[in-house]
């Protein structure tokens, strides 16, 4: 049987992207929000589920931080890491000179600002909740609309491609995590997920937190703090780091970090993506 | 002359709030774009601008932020903390049981989620580019729309208020930054912010930094580290600390971590937000 694979949808998306790119034998089923693709791993209604984490331009995905943050006892599978590359989508048919109106998700149209502003100055942006839901309404709008989307909507919509890569920062890149009921086995050149939080916020606990890391060597690969929701200027710290949590050193520095915080959950560890040569 | 301040609009937002709030006497000039507001202050079309820079619930605004690194050599010369309430809004005389569709920005009808599923699930959510423009076209659509938008907006396009702070989380905040040509002097209640970067990965280099900081007692409140525009997993980390740069310790700290690093940027020094008891 297939492996049912949860996405944050719908069809059309960098996340069904990302889906295919990871295991394209699988049965995916797309979900409406971050949220509602974990659930359905964690009520075993899909084997796993994909959500974007992180993208080099917008920064992180909270949705999917706050769910692994508070809601989820789900572990990081695997993590992907895809270019993103936004394409001008009309109907068939349609021209570049008749484009009055360009739909898409807010955030895709402020990465192609600079594009619109240079061959689109003219044409009304008009925002949708997604860049497939943005295909959709501008097939019903007909030729003199544009949307922005990905390539896989050009396929799955039979649409005109204007324009491909309009994105105005060259390295737009989204890494993807599949969550999962379990995490990886080493593999040797893995990555471990974790967040922590202390109860006081005297100087120096985050210090010599990060010093039973650097004392053995663990490069971070990441550290970010999020506002808790309870309180601006009280965080939760997001940290990547190289290595298994089977591995010696990695379980001794957790175990070190464990008894200084008030909050410790260890998200997983996976291989860490590596670009095929 | 009253002070000319650009804020990032249009008028009816939670930024133009954030302007009353901070100075009720300046002449508040709205622009589209975060990029534009500094612009306008470097210009010299403004004498400050006021910008979001991080949500409790949404997280960093990633705008402002890499505004900040890469694009402005401006100051933070004031810093506000606002709750963010959410209000249901619609046409005078309309009615919620009419309402069938509700329009907003994607990240407002996100953080209304579980209000709207539990008392509008029948309505279609609509997108829209701000919660201002969420308003104007709700009044267009008529007696069936509602949208979600400010206590604010309600005030200036004159509409009934179905609902007032239907936002799920009850402690959702927003900080907002005031840039400047020159940041505050010295109050003795003061934070700074900063930027830097390495060229190396090596373990333990972030830690090295962060040690000058703790040895002296300083403490942080905030640090993130973000993925450069070039390639996710090197990052470029920013942090808020206590005290003010011409502060002998905090001086002290900060000529020990240039010598480190490859990047320092020292967004500016200003009074600490305190909320008014």
């Amino acid at each position: 049987m297939p492996k049912r694979l949860a996405y944050f949808g719908p069809a059309g998306t960098h996340t069904e992207q990302a889906c295919i790119t990871y295991d394209r034998a699988a049965a995916r089923i797309p979900f409406a929000t971050i949220p509602l693709v974990a659930a359905a791993v964690d009520t075993g209604q899909a084997d796993e589920g994909m959500v974007p984490i992180e993208n080099s331009v917008g920064g992180s995905v909270s949705a999917t931080l706050d769910l692994l943050i508070h809601d989820s006892t789900l572990f990081i599978r695997r993590e992907l890491v895809l270019p993103i590359k936004h394409f001008l989508l009309a109907r068939r048919g349609a021209e570049v000179r008749n484009i009055k109106v360009i739909f898409s998700h807010p955030q895709a149209l402020e990465q192609c600002q600079g594009y619109l502003a240079e061959h689109f100055a003219q044409a009304e942006p008009i925002a949708s909740m997604s860049t497939a839901a943005a295909v959709e309404e501008m097939l019903k709008r007909g030729g003199g609309a544009a949307a922005i989307g990905t390539e896989r909507a050009s396929t799955l919509y039979d649409t005109e491609i204007l324009a491909r890569g309009i994105e105005d920062h060259p390295n737009n890149m989204t890494r993807f995590v599949v969550l999962a009921p379990k995490d990886s086995p080493r593999t040797g050149d893995d990555k471990t997920s974790i967040c922590f939080s202390f109860d006081d916020d005297a100087p120096g606990i985050l210090h010599s937190v990060l010093e039973e890391f650097a004392k053995r060597g663990i490069n971070l690969t990441k550290i970010e703090s999020r506002p808790t929701r309870e309180e601006l200027g009280r965080y939760i710290f997001l940290a990547d780091l190289e290595g298994h949590r089977e591995d010696t050193i990695v379980r001794e520095a957790l175990d070190r970090v464990r008894v200084q915080v008030s909050l410790l959950k260890v998200y997983g560890s996976y291989p860490r993506h590596r670009d095929p040569l």
